[in-house]
């Protein structure tokens, strides 16, 4: 079938089968398809959806285009994805956690773009840090210590990177099966064998709704399960930020309080929820109970935290960096967002929040800007909490006196304080069983 | 706001506004924004469609990036368009019978691709006929002998020739608001006051269902009258190729029969129809009668013969190449088919008579494939007409035995006869005034 045919069919809603999937994906790799053509189809794709069958097809196609990784021959390769939300560094403990429970842990992950920050990008803070790894020093590096942390190799899903590239200037980012299969064909090409999924809703969400987050989740599980992975998911709130950093190296020092046994108990709870549910799907554990104390047990005995070192050390970053409280430097000037009222808070956006932290300099608008890994917000108070006239809401990392200004007035809208008390909304909100 | 958002907003359903249609289409022509944003863009309007005011903005914009001609100033200038037929050689035969009653015709027309053939293609039978005119030489002939049929130049509205390019790889075609901008912005630019439209409908028609045919109609004429051009449509039957000719010599030679009084009677119908509908519109007559009787008196007189040969002669065509029955030489072969029951003609499908024509090579599947302009069909019967077993229903003119077999069964089953006798179907289905 000829390009224009596929896209003809996709934009009439029929579903496409393997073979003219392949063709177009191949030939949009191989250059035989041009752009224009692409955008078309995913403009198509985002209009009238794929069913299951297709996605995995797309998926399986797009791995097809690359090479596959296989890490750790032998031992039990599990990963961690999240949708993405403002504060969630779960990914940084979690890591050298599932590492001192016997898992190997083969991350690859990305940077943040919009009100979002990326899992890269907050590591980076470490002085040092190289999440460029080749292929031969992923696998080395999972061998040897049984984790490593990187960026996406150019042999691994190029169809991902170059597909990826013009729906960030197509508008066809937020298409479902484009999504599914873009996530789940990197961790596939990664060769994790099982897979937790953290799917994020509310308004800090990609999915606003429980019922689209939730149908995500399912569609995801099911997919991995067709494509040969267990995978398992999870759906937590995202209607404000977890745990209280927002902003790069204020993340990692939240981290690094946690395998201290010092979290904040939303981003504990979350961590250890998804942890020992990953650790109960890989067989390493019998049940979830016995996963989280297993995890809490490598948090109080500080293992957690030693294994995270060795993960820095292992990729050139600096330990000896961190200052007398176990921190990152952050950003030179604080500025306090105070209460004007006594009440409770009703809410904090947490989209308000995020574009705050990329306007004090530590996200990107553009893919190519650099960022102060220094600046963020590190919030007081969480939506529930009572406060009174004047009490310190939010503290604001910044260096340089325009950026707050301008984040200002986002940080101060985002907060809405009630005179009726609140009730804390449930941050676990379903747990998405694997197909077997 | 940058093309992103551009895209985006009308992705999401949103009307665009003036200087953002404008944005995007300078930019576009201007290679700013590249072929894949565009096309992205175009497949949002296919699914999002555009309000009347955005489809006018686009018109206007797209006329704004190249020239507009000024034909014959102080005269009346005309121009009829149809959305494409089976059959349709009205404008060869209308040019100069329009000419002969004191309006001035700057046709700019296009070429055929798939089942139906193009104005040009049609005309290009005719050896030596230019149909590649600079602007120079169509205003002079159009100021010479008040008419002209040539191609699009690359000065005009070039950004419908580059989006036209891009809409025929993405399957974004068949866009209501796209198919007006790109058919308005062409007869704005040309220069006309007059437009008159013959909007198909039926099965061999862009519109299948009157409904839709209306409501497009309606559309081009208030469109036509925001940008200052005074619109009448006419929708008419395409349920079975016009006339009994289809092919391009073919199509030329029952042109000619027409201007010698001998067309047949649903070309010279329509013709005339159109014909006086557009001199009523241009106030060269005071009723469509009147117009339809002056049209019959020029096509009796022969006069308006003598001025279509005025138009080949000064468009470089031979005219003395027709033959004794003053036809243009048509294919070595015929092939008869012959009816195989006694019955009544139901249907002549308009579609499998086009897509024969073109597989005996008289039209194009590919832009650059080459026409044979002397292979076609002649019907010998229309939809209603009663037959007798072995009576010839149609003549296949042909080139080549390969050809011939890969038409013939379209056109076999292209008719269909059934026992009981079978209505006649009205050719002019409904008349769309113009906006005042």
């Amino acid at each position: 079938m000829l390009p224009y045919e596929i896209i003809l069919k996709k934009r009439n809603g029929y579903p496409l089968n393997r073979s003219e999937i392949k063709d177009f994906i191949q030939g949009f790799v191989r250059n035989t398809i041009p752009d224009y053509q692409m955008s078309a189809f995913l403009m198509a794709v985002y209009f009238k959806g794929m069913t299951a069958e297709e996605t995995a097809f797309l998926t399986q196609e797009m791995v097809n285009t690359g090479g596959v990784l296989h890490p750790a021959p032998g031992k039990i390769t599990v990963d961690k994805h999240s949708t993405g939300g403002v504060g969630d560094k779960v990914s940084i403990p979690l890591i050298p956690l599932l590492a001192c429970c016997g898992a190997v842990v083969p991350m690859i992950s990305g940077r943040g773009l919009g009100h979002t920050g990326g899992t890269l990008d907050k590591i980076e803070s470490i002085p040092g840090f190289k999440t460029d790894l080749s292929e031969k020093e992923f696998l080395a590096q999972t061998d040897n210590i049984g984790m490593a942390l990187a960026a996406q190799t150019d042999r691994l899903v190029p169809a991902d990177k170059k597909m990826y590239a013009l729906r960030d200037v197509t508008a066809t980012v937020d298409s479902i099966p484009l999504i599914i299969a873009s996530i789940m064909s990197k961790k596939i090409a990664e060769g994790v064998a099982y897979l937790i999924l953290d799917i994020k809703t509310g308004r800090g969400a990609f999915m606003k709704e429980f019922d689209q987050a939730s149908s995500l989740a399912h569609k995801m599980v099911r997919i991995g399960s067709n494509l040969g992975m267990k995978v398992k998911a999870v759906i937590s709130d995202m209607n404000q930020p977890l745990g209280f950093a927002v902003g790069n190296a204020l993340e990692i020092n939240e981290s690094l309080d946690l395998l201290r046994d010092q979290g904040p108990p939303d981003l504990v709870s979350l961590t250890v929820v998804l942890g020992s549910h990953l650790l109960l799907l890989a067989g390493l554990v019998q049940s979830a109970a016995e996963g989280e104390q297993l995890l809490k047990e490598k948090i109080s005995s500080g293992q957690g935290l030693k294994k995270f070192r060795q993960l820095i050390e292992a990729q050139g970053g600096d330990w000896t960096c961190l200052n007398q409280n176990g921190h990152l430097k952050t950003a030179r000037h604080r500025f306090s967002v105070a209460a004007s009222r006594d009440g409770y808070i009703a809410s904090l956006d947490p989209v308000k929040i995020g574009f705050a932290t990329t306007l004090l300099g530590g996200g990107r608008r553009k893919v190519d800007d650099v960022l102060d890994h220094e600046v963020g917000i590190m919030l007081k108070a969480k939506q529930g909490d009572a406060v009174v006239e004047g009490d310190v809401l939010a503290e604001i990392y910044y260096n340089n006196e325009n950026c707050l200004e301008n984040a200002l007035p986002n940080i101060e809208s985002a907060i809405q304080i009630v005179t009726h008390s609140v009730e804390k909304q449930p941050l676990i909100k379903k747990i998405i069983e694997p197909v077997s």
